[in-house]
């Protein structure tokens, strides 16, 4: 007898089925593998078959499907990876965005309590049942913008107490909320008010770490590692010491000032290095040998006004690139199809290539080797159907969301 | 006896009602009028209260309305004036944007048939039903964003019969549509294949401007004068045999070259000029002299990769400022919200100052002086409902639409 309440999903008839990229070789400008008049079928959560629509209904018929989607027309592609957000936060920050396009200095807020200690005032004095909450309501933006697996950070609480709630709450919505949540200990964020960097690091790794291994939350460990922040060294110790733990290493590396976060990532063999606007060739290079994933933060340039991180730079030096969104209370955007069109306008990556790095890249640099962010047979029923024709429309239609259907483990979960 | 049935709409304990900029004198930082906990109530289709929740729910209790919303923690500002689009057209050109970010050269896509005479010859073989079709799901999409009154440019068709057709499709999409529809001839908007601009523009005056009177639709007439487009001179003698016809004069000006176009505005008292990018401080004041409103249109830059103009400059000499969107199919955003993104990410407005411009601006710039674009009294009961607690948070959430609910004319028109 054939069980056919396996069969979760199919959608046929798509315009096109983007899989994933045809070729994970480094160096080269990456095209996508896809279907043109394509069919994608679900088992289990599970990708089964992916194809021309006529082969993929003869064996998979719409008709024993919990959910059969005619995407006559439209394009279907894997669901975005945000692998770098600070998506858990409380209070709100607009009014210091808000006055500092008035002309206030960022130092003038600061000195008005603004800036990201504000946030970590507000996160202490929150529940973990209102920081759950808080990044609940952020999940459905992001999933209503195709994000079906997205990492998270502590980092807003900077003492021990603080930093254990903030994973406790990305756990238990990851729990409630149908996005795949991956959480990442951050504790080395920024220095809290009134200490020196020294001083905290040691705290992290003395106080912190051993607590969060024990709460057995975190996925991966993170540091700013950036002048007047984190020095190399305090952070390769930080992040050493989370690998002793378990914690797979990620890095905030050379985003305002070159001050060698990258080469540590590459000495560490970290999962990423992040934000990379002053990175060099020869840390490009670096990251490439070490097999780092250079993941690149469009949004955040965007926000703050900077120059953008080149991508030729880790293509040509051979090591897989990444685009994030960054999402936080300064970079307030979880549209990683925005992220997608700012890289292809500001950083000239083409739509192919974006995409895979929006999906596949992110999932990389989430040690996801699993066909994450791809329709690979095997992979995670996480797709999207757009209401257009091709992926490209994702950045041709800036500013808009495309995304019409969200599937995640083959179940429907756009609202 | 109370006519309680003409109680369209009441809108209360918003965080925030805009009612419009405190003040129209050009020259200054725009600021908002708003009521904090402010209510609005539409009767007959106009805004005949605006004011604190209490005040206005006392002689308009929502349970009098046919729609009652209650806006608790929500901003509510007028709908967006979308007062420049080239928003008809047929064909999709996704492919040429993926072209280019390949690397292809732009003189490569026009020679092998791409570029706006694609468009063209795609518009001139679609019947005015598909044309209205294509229209209307185009504003769709803009009301989704918040727009509530949209202009719309002829100019795909650059002979007689397709010029009309296309206004005519205007005209039926204006019917089916609860956007409020501004139709306006542009003739000359491009030089058609293997014809000379002055030719054309004769052409323009002789053959398709009698027609376009004739037809009774549009409302305005627009020139792209540029560098190897047409000349201020033949843009003078278009926009002045419009003005003859009863058109008022609009001008695409000083984009990619300083050619004069911005001084023709002002020498004809044109509605507005638009573009700006290369005006001068000179041409700044002759704007305002002249009460030109100076229309910004910064997705245009964004897309095709420009400087942005200076709203600075306009301001300071006096002249009122718009923002519009340019959707078109080199610039395919029809999200109002991200043009006032990028006006304060990229031209350093205030969100205030952008969120006037891109209500009541655009509708100066349609030549609107009854309150639309702002919810005073009287005005048009055309209102959005932001899913968040301020203005602030449209440019705030950059690449997030953050429209929750729509009333054109006191109407719930959002799906």
């Amino acid at each position: 007898m054939v069980a056919v309440s396996e069969l979760d999903a199919v959608v046929y008839d798509a315009a096109e089925v983007v899989v994933g990229p045809d070729d994970d070789v480094p160096g080269t400008k990456p095209s996508l593998e896809r279907y043109e008049d394509g069919a994608v079928a679900i088992v289990d959560g599970s990708v089964t078959a992916v194809g021309p629509t006529e082969a993929v209904i003869r064996e998979h018929p719409p008709e024993n499907a919990e959910t059969a989607i005619d995407a006559g027309g439209r394009s279907v592609i894997p669901g975005f990876v945000d692998s770098h957000t600070h998506a858990l936060f409380a209070g709100d920050r607009s009014d210091e965005f808000a006055a500092r396009l008035r002309g206030a200095k960022y130092q003038e807020i600061l000195a008005e309590g603004g800036g990201i200690l504000r946030t970590v005032r507000a996160v202490r004095e929150a529940t973990v049942g209102e920081l759950a909450a808080n990044l609940g309501e952020q999940l459905d933006v992001a999933l209503a913008h195709g994000s079906t697996t997205v990492e998270v950070k502590s980092g807003y609480g900077l003492d021990r107490g603080t930093e254990l709630r903030m994973l406790e709450a990305i756990d238990r919505a990851d729990e409630a909320h149908p996005v795949d949540v991956v959480p990442t200990f951050m504790g080395a964020h920024a220095v809290p008010a009134g200490e020196d960097a020294g001083t905290y690091a040691e705290r992290v790794i003395d106080e912190q770490l051993p607590a969060v291994a024990d709460q057995g939350i975190a996925e991966f460990c993170d540091v700013f590692c950036e002048e007047d922040v984190f020095t190399p060294d305090q952070s390769r110790r930080i992040l050493e010491t989370g690998r002793e733990y378990g914690l797979a290493p990620k890095i905030h590396a050379e985003e305002f000032a070159r001050t060698g976060g990258a080469q540590v990532a590459a000495d560490l063999g970290a999962v990423s290095a992040d934000h990379l606007l002053r990175a060099t060739d020869g840390d490009a290079a670096a990251l490439a040998d070490a097999d780092v994933v250079a993941t690149l933060l469009p949004a955040a340039a965007f926000s703050l006004g900077t120059d953008y991180a080149e991508p030729g730079r880790f293509r040509e030096a051979g090591a897989r690139v990444a685009l994030a969104s960054d999402f936080n209370p300064n970079c307030h955007s979880q549209s990683m199809g925005f992220t997608v069109a700012l890289a292809c306008a500001e950083m000239k990556m083409t739509p192919a290539g974006a995409i895979a790095a929006a999906t596949r890249g992110g999932a990389l640099a989430l040690g996801r080797d699993d066909g994450t962010g791809t329709l690979r047979e095997g992979a995670s029923g996480d797709l999207l159907v757009l209401d257009a024709p091709s992926h490209v429309h994702v950045p041709y239609s800036f500013g808009v969301n495309r995304v019409e259907t969200v599937l995640k483990g083959g179940e429907r979960v756009d609202g």
